[in-house]
């Protein structure tokens, strides 16, 4: 091998070296904790699945085009997952006669998607994901947003910094039905044109709804529905079941306190083929990156793809991670050092037998405080060098002197303090 | 869709439920737990990486074979990483410079192998990686023990359940030399046939030997070796760097009080091309399981791929979670529960408003406790019964009576005790 080997990562990918993982362990930590003290239970899946996982759910164009997929040597159509709900919509399906529902499940997993990377969008991504399974009514809806709500706060972000926009798929169908006065197919193709309402100039959006019929005063009406709040909107259709969900939720929203947190908005579809009820998104609300950072809703049927005539609604959301390490980094809510900050380096001379070296970081780590003895054989001065670059914040230096007296001196890193003590009173001392 | 996905998890790998992911993260905690206290920094690395990298570690029929791998829409290959060395080489040669050397270093990654599944090997496991980076003396190769048996012992493993088999490639090569009274390439053919010792017959094995020129006494003075203790053997070749090498790893072991962990074996060889000085593997001493765990070594040069003349030398291994949880199972070593065990369910009644509900959970969780109001309206035994299933240790029981009085009724699901109280001492008492 005379030609060197690249040492960059493959592109869209990260390499995440000791600090870059500091972070991570904090970032996830965070989440983890918020959703376990809510009772939400951790579990994960393969990294490769059936890519008719994945065509089944989002049909065989999207499934090969959006995933790295191939074929093993027993023709197994493979995918590396883009995405965790079919895997955990297969989980569920697999064990529904012995699980115990409403399920409160997340998960953490690294996933694959084939595209251009981009800010906030990489091949490699981590994504929080949390769903309920189970529950068909509005308080699955509301844990699940409580969630994303808490998980924000517990990184510090507060209600100027993040809005949870809401709407609910089945008050969007059946309120553009009340105004364009459609039939259900006819409904549906208006709902694809204003699903595309941002994508494509005013003129053409117009032109195309009126197309379908719909004339410049319905145009109007749906625009106002943009401007309106959730009681303004539903009570234009206010039979829907949708609507009545919307309502049940808000209310809920607003005597549980969170109200200041969320905001109706009827720009939320998400998708039309695969929501049925809730939908959310949560905004940045920071002006530089006012955009929507993850979101999620309520979808029905899922299981059904592998159980016949299953009927398991679920309720979730994934939050990716290069999305929310943007925002913690835009409002300032990274923490400059993670840990105690306690790191204890035994420095090592020639003249003392290792043994001593090894017995005292020992008795250090059985005391629960990091520590490591010096490897190698370095002038004192080196191994004061590599300590204060490697974020140790005390050393032990036992030399020939303090070995004999049977001590140790504690030298502080930050201050330069120096004290001459028994090791049982250093650790002390450190603890 | 009128043909049902199947909810199997792909050949060789694992679904991980809720319950099989509370082990694994006690699991993997004990193991970051002993490694961060011991001053391991953790890093990671992306599961795609360049096929290249394998090829030129393991040759491009290995990389090929063994691994996941295809080639995307840019013409690389890549392959799913079934191995973290190489990336680890990869990350410490692409930032050589800026490193603080020695490097002490950990990952948990996730891994694929392309294999047939059998106990103790799946195609998708994780592997502890634990490596020392720029520390070319003995000191790193202890500290790499000493963490592997710290591991074990933090299971709660004695001396009586593993052992730490330990051999030295240099020495390897030179006693051999010395014995066969072979040059480089002869011993190299030697080595090649001991290498395969316990996968050829007997009859085969002396005649490969016979046909290098060994004679009968010199296969004995071999087999001898298989036999002997780490002062014996290394007799042999007194001035071998590989017999100081073993003589003062053993020195150190036996002066820390480790060498009860450990012991010389000349059977030890982990592949030839790859590590060149002290190389180790933990035994399971069950009789029924009575095999090598994992193991690993020093290697020189593995950054020399990437940069070029670097001389960074590694020590380190690499410990496979189906293979240590086996271990663990065999010597009844997995806890039956994982956590405190405190987890409240907030029962839920429909003449209650669900607000009272959320404050008493809201406060719950502040207050650090794992708790959850029950979603959904069910009959009050049914939710008892959801909470029995579902690991719950207590119930926080509001009905109308309690709301009206600003009480709670705490019912502990073992005892079957049940305090009125308020929500301020419940928690109290819960804590």
């Amino acid at each position: 091998m005379s030609e060197k080997l690249s040492t960059q990562p493959y592109k869209g990918t990260r390499d995440f070296y000791p600090q870059d993982m500091r972070l991570r362990n904090w970032f996830f930590g965070v989440i983890r904790n918020v959703l376990e003290t809510s009772a939400f239970d951790e579990y994960n899946g393969p990294m490769l699945e059936s890519l008719d996982l994945y065509a089944a759910k989002s049909g065989e164009e999207i499934a090969n085009e959006q995933t790295y997929n191939f074929t093993d040597r027993g023709e197994r159509r493979l995918a590396i997952r883009p995405e965790m709900t079919p895997t955990v919509a297969r989980m569920v399906a697999g064990k529904m006669g012995t699980l115990n529902f409403p399920l409160k499940w997340f998960s953490i997993p690294n996933m694959y998607r084939y595209e251009r990377p981009q800010r906030g969008r990489l091949r490699e991504f981590w994504q929080i994901n949390v769903d309920i399974f189970g529950c068909d009514t509005y308080e699955a809806d509301l844990e699940c947003i409580v969630s994303a709500i808490n998980i924000l706060r517990a990184y510090g972000a507060d209600k100027s910094m993040f809005t949870v926009h809401i709407n609910n798929r089945r008050f969007f169908n059946d309120v553009i039905a009340a105004i364009a006065g459609t039939d259900t197919e006819g409904s549906r193709k208006v709902s694809k044109v204003i699903d595309r309402k941002n994508k494509i100039p005013r003129e053409a959006y117009e032109q195309e709804l009126m197309a379908l019929g719909l004339s410049e005063e319905q145009i109007e009406r749906i625009d106002a529905l943009y401007r309106m709040n959730v009681m303004d909107a539903t009570a234009i259709c206010p039979d829907s079941v949708g609507s009545q969900e919307l309502r049940q939720l808000f209310d809920a929203l607003e005597r549980t306190g969170l109200l200041e947190y969320c905001m109706f908005d009827f720009g939320i579809i998400r998708g039309l083929d695969y929501y049925t009820g809730t939908v959310f998104e949560v905004f940045d609300n920071a002006p530089e990156n006012n955009r929507a950072m993850f979101g999620g809703g309520r979808y029905d049927n899922l299981v059904g793809l592998f159980v016949k005539n299953a009927k398991i609604s679920g309720v979730g959301y994934g939050m990716g991670d290069v999305t929310l390490e943007n925002f913690l980094y835009t409002h300032n809510l990274v923490p400059e050092t993670f840990g105690s900050g306690v790191k204890v380096l035994v420095a090592r001379f020639d003249d003392v037998p290792y043994e001593t070296y090894m017995a005292t970081v020992d008795a250090l780590r059985n005391a629960g405080i990091v520590s490591s003895v010096y490897l190698g054989s370095k002038k004192f001065g080196k191994q004061i060098d590599f300590a204060a670059k490697d974020g140790y914040s005390h050393l032990v230096i036992i030399g020939g002197d303090e070995a004999a007296k049977g001590v140790v001196r504690l030298k502080d890193l930050s201050t330069r303090e120096e004290d001459e003590l028994t090791l049982a009173a250093a650790i002390e001392k450190l603890k």
